[in-house]
């Protein structure tokens, strides 16, 4: 069904899947198994490159911080990390996966990138959404570019996808793909007739950076939240190559990306480049000041 | 036709018309004739904050610098920011309008915002594009916030667009509401059956800053250079509220503003707010390091 992009000098260019599946809260033995079904068709159509959504091992709905914190396991040496990392070697694929991670007492809300050679990097979500403050700290490792065979590789989880300067922070280290696992839930004000906000705040990130961007969403509701669904993966010219998903049915995502014309297409014309026309002499001084607290 | 928004302590919600023109480059005179009609249409229908596009008075695609010199002024003491300015007080306005400006040998791209009681403030884009920077010189003054009867007022010109941290150093300097005077023009790989690239940035920038973002674009062909029309107004929670107008008619569009929902809807639980929930302490060693060059 899709094909292998063109290996050039060692690198070679990734068929991205990005699988929608709704996991139970609670259940990680059912879940992990069914990411694993999902993994292997994957693999078989031909994906270099596999994204599962946030916390698809454990759920999301957490009752108590007791809750998340029984669900939650040690990275890289978890039983759901063990498994997903000996099952990338195995089919020798790269795989980003959502794990609620126990670091000591702490909680994070993180998300694992694992390959054929095994556990690559671990990210862990800077920005925290509603009652994830209740059980996760806030990640504390920044936003990491991880190199490897199929590109330069970042991960943003859910709501770190509503600031830009995530996307800027992995674009500015050279990532070619962001891998966002993701839990999106209904937004105030969205019209039921047009496609989630997320799908414009992608397709935006995607554009101003020049990156691919790889996003697997849940579906289903849990104790009362529904999910969007929607997964979705946006080339580097902002435009979708793949979804945006359906709302509300366990589905896989699939795009060959060409590395070379995605760093390529960053040159607009013989002037402009969408990273390097940045104003670093006006951003920084500024962005460093903080909320301006005299303003409401 | 349209309503004027509840005054609060002085404060009074705008109603923000976006004039969608076509200047002809070198016909200055024209030009601002053709922008004092639709002004004075906007002021009419209830416009209290009126926004024309990108160097509405000159047109844009300049022959040689000898041409770009020659259609430019001195700012605020031009002739078009002369008659501008006494337009907005006579109506009893706010006023954005693009404006090649002269400084000495130097030229910008810039644009002005005068009111009521006259001069305001000048914005001097920051990001040109392609041939620009064979006129024009880079913008040298931030992105100045400027505090109105109408609300806190950014400009940003077309390109600057591009960069989220255009949008992102308004809000963190407490602006309600960007003006976009632009000159949109097609961007590779747009489809021609979807909006613009440019609607999707602007939405993306309005919802994660929680501002109203006003585009007013040019439209017509001037020496081969195609403008894809399309202005709108986008509210904060990043939908439109005007437009997307057409990509090849004149037309103005309009939109009446609540401030104080406007700030109140930034804060989006009990836990999240758009801007504060910003990791300051994550971006700002990094953005500060500029490009690294050791990725190609």
């Amino acid at each position: 069904m899709v094909q292998h992009g063109t290996a050039e000098r060692g690198l070679e260019s990734p068929v991205i899947a990005c699988i929608q599946m709704q996991p139970q809260v609670g259940a990680k033995r059912d879940n992990v198994a069914r990411a694993l079904r999902y993994i292997e068709t994957a693999a078989s159509e031909g994906a270099s490159l596999v994204v599962l959504p946030e916390l698809a091992n454990s759920g999301y709905v957490f009752k108590d911080r007791d809750e998340a914190f029984s669900l939650a396991e040690a990275l890289p040496d978890g039983e759901t990390a063990q498994i997903f990392a000996a099952t990338a070697q195995r089919l020798g694929i790269h795989l980003v996966a959502g794990i609620a991670e126990r670091a000591g007492r702490r909680l994070y809300n993180s998300a694992i990138l694992t390959g054929p050679s095994g556990h690559i990097g671990t990210y862990r979500k800077l920005h925290l959404w509603n009652n994830e403050h209740l059980f996760f700290e806030p990640g504390d490792r920044g936003v990491p570019v991880f190199d490897t065979p199929v590109g330069r590789i970042a991960i943003v989880i859910c709501y770190d996808g509503w600031f830009p300067e995530t996307f800027r922070l992995a674009a500015m280290q050279g990532a070619d793909i962001v891998c966002v696992p993701t839990n999106w839930v209904p937004m105030a004000g969205q019209p039921a007739d047009r496609p989630a906000m997320a799908t414009t705040l992608t397709m935006a990130a995607a554009h101003s950076n020049g990156l691919v961007i790889a996003c697997a969403n849940r579906i289903g509701n849990e104790r009362g939240q529904p999910f969007v669904g929607q997964s979705l993966i946006v080339g580097g010219s902002g435009w979708p190559v793949a979804g945006p998903a359906s709302a509300d049915r366990e589905e896989v995502l699939y795009a060959a990306i060409d590395l070379q014309r995605i760093r390529a297409e960053r040159t607009l014309n013989d002037f402009n480049h969408v990273l390097r026309d940045r104003r670093a002499d006006v951003y920084d001084p500024m962005l460093g000041t903080g909320w301006p607290s005299a303003h409401s």
